[in-house]
């Protein structure tokens, strides 16, 4: 059966504005989108013209399971924080542990809107059987560090083989070479072959910070984007790239290709000290930039509506000029520039024959007093916050309506989360 | 009649930790904060372990009425923004206005743990009938603006006779000169002479774009240092320098003084594009330093959870170092130094004698899954958000509870709001 919501403000990223409309759903896809007043059926609900249905947030970047690591050590030096705090607790993860985190990673970000994550972490299986079970849409990777005998990869391949295009499409599998100083040149050439022999994307931190490229083995023989090219990463049918704080600015060029994506983590680079990445002129160089927030012990929260909204102020207050990175710009980074980054077709609109991934917001609340169908992107990213999402709906089907979930039982998830820190920090 | 909060969370600002305790409220007043377990009464409310007890928020710098002037125009350079979209608008405000629009933003900021704030605007007494009427503690100023016959000034004065304490010392009033490019030494040493002979503070926008002091009538003259000393303002009862973003970093022992509070905007500063105030350093070198967030139409939220945020982790990101302002430091900005600014005292902590200024936050949402008695801060500051608020309660009157407000009518409020902002942009 169809559902109609009536009467809400549509935002239309094509034309940089909202519009009254009246939407069908039916099954997993949006069935019509018309004119408000056009549509009429017993299963309604009635936004009232103060509810916006917004494309759902796609998180492009993150490591969900790390939940369980949150506020384990703070405003600590970097690695003081990894080496005494993160590491030793991540040795203790199973895939037990890793599930109950990816959970409670799934609880926060669909009671925020979003409906379409990024993970790149470890027991991947875990995570792919927290995602079934939820309903989230998601591309997963397997982190993979050092991987000299390829058992890493050959466990990323096994993942892809088990869950790519899983839960009718909800799942796409990634391969995750965790970053340019923990993986070989050899080692990301091998990734590269098997990406592109099996058609799947890759996933890979790309100079975070300042440092970085001095302390992987390729520094003085190559550039990282040489590194990008002659491994074969640039011809993988899509690669995402986050963090990307310390790009050379003489070669943004380089990066503006239909395959690859940059994903701007604002949060988790300020607050580790990275610095700020300038995707303000990565956009003006016809690069596809996506939002994410990184793993929830390093920003501390997976909340999309605050990670656009340090975009975008990040970004004003950078180059020192309050015209940078408008927030309808910000709006798509957050959500279809995520969905294409991870190999969403038709995902991240609200358009007839898209899938059925948004979220309703209650305009009704006092910071939203004067907005309108020209201003509502402005309402959204610098006054709006996860307070107001009403309901989230992943692929026709609701996850999240009014602080209840349909298919997490929040209380056992919960539980499940803390039993896994206290066993790992004991 | 007593009130009992047993089982709370207190925050103690002196040790940089929690503590479990039980907590009396009689009157105006923290009457007696034990440990847990010590308190029996009728009227008893139970934290249960899981609820913090935090100081209410002082916004110590902004503009409450701008609530009317949000979204008017976004992501536009800063001259265009004031010339032909805030300043035409503003013409056209009047006290009904003005109080319409304090409400608006007490509806705000109560309902995100906010307890007093600091105003300068227009129509002040708007806003002081606004804030009498509602309960909240404030510091108001009037604005001046080029105030070449001195009418400003005594209409400040006026404001001062009428309102400085009254609602049982709930209101304070300081004289509001705007800034050193709208004001001249002269005028600048009048109000200076005013304040100093009538024993009170003074707020002043100060060096907020990098190239304010040029465009001041004292360029070339003085130092913005020798301004203050010599206009007589260092000698005022308290002085609050708001923005405070191009400071000269040699000269910053000058602002070590018991009676100077600077103000960080963090938000307002990126989003208009004049920088990042370095305040780790000026916390270094001793400075007290308070926290707000700006008028809401360069904001645009008065959300002091978020003002936190972006204040602990644009220093981190500034600075490249993630040791830099942390939790305890925002926390103690957001709550007991705007206090002390604003001439309150026994105001901003949670003490016996002090007053009962404070919110209620719900721990046992997903986000703090992990926080305990010496996490709880980095939880509050870099995870918590204003959903978490559940009770803000202002010289011991409760004025919001789980999205209902004692004294303010909602929907009445948001009616005039709309009203006064369609009047205003006709």
């Amino acid at each position: 059966m169809s559902k109609i919501y009536k009467n809400v403000a549509v935002w239309d990223a094509r034309r940089s504005k909202a519009e009254f409309c009246d939407v069908e759903v039916e099954g997993t896809e949006f069935r019509t989108v018309a004119p408000a007043g056009s549509l009429n059926g017993e299963n309604c609900f009635d936004g009232k013209r103060r509810t916006a249905m917004l494309p759902g947030f796609v998180n492009a970047h993150g490591h969900a399971s790390m939940t369980l690591l949150r506020g384990l050590g703070e405003d600590l030096p970097l690695m003081e924080w990894l080496q005494n705090r993160i590491w030793p607790v991540e040795d203790r993860l199973n895939k037990v542990f890793v599930k109950a985190g990816a959970k409670q990673a799934m609880l926060e970000m669909l009671s925020t809107g979003t409906t379409c994550f990024a993970d790149m972490y470890f027991f991947m299986d875990g995570v792919a059987e927290a995602v079934l079970e939820t309903g989230m849409r998601c591309g997963l990777s397997r982190g993979m560090i050092d991987d000299k005998d390829g058992e890493k990869l050959r466990d990323n391949i096994k993942l892809a083989e088990n869950f790519n295009g899983a839960g009718g499409g909800l799942v796409s599998v990634q391969l995750g070479p965790h970053a340019p100083y923990t993986m070989t040149f050899y080692m990301l050439r091998n990734v590269a072959e098997v990406a592109i022999s099996k058609r799947l994307g890759v996933q890979l931190h790309w100079l975070e910070t300042k440092d970085e490229w001095k302390n992987t083995s390729m520094s003085g023989t190559m550039t990282p984007e040489q590194c990008l090219e002659n491994s074969g990463l640039t011809r993988v049918k899509q690669l995402v790239l986050s963090h990307c704080v310390w790009l050379d600015e003489s070669r943004l060029g380089f990066y503006k290709k239909d395959n690859i994506t940059l994903v701007n983590n604002p949060k988790s680079n300020l607050k580790l000290g990275s610095g700020v990445a300038p995707v303000a002129k990565y956009l003006k160089a016809g690069i596809k930039i996506a939002l994410g927030t990184d793993g929830a012990s390093s920003n501390n929260s997976l909340d999309m509506w605050e990670e656009m909204r340090f975009a975008a102020l990040a970004q004003k207050g950078y180059f020192m000029d309050p015209v940078q990175l408008k927030a309808e710009e910000a709006l798509k980074m957050a959500t279809y520039a995520g969905a294409q980054a991870l190999g969403f077709d038709k995902c991240g609109l609200i358009k007839e024959g898209w899938k059925a991934d948004f979220m309703l917001v209650d305009l009704d609340s006092p910071q939203y007093m004067g907005w309108n169908e020209d201003n509502l992107a402005g309402y959204l990213v610098y006054s709006g916050s996860s307070k107001d999402v009403k309901t989230t709906v992943v692929n026709g089907k609701t996850l999240y309506e009014c602080g209840e979930f349909t298919t997490l039982d929040k209380e056992k998830v919960i539980a499940e989360a803390l039993s896994a820190r206290s066993e790992m920090t004991k």
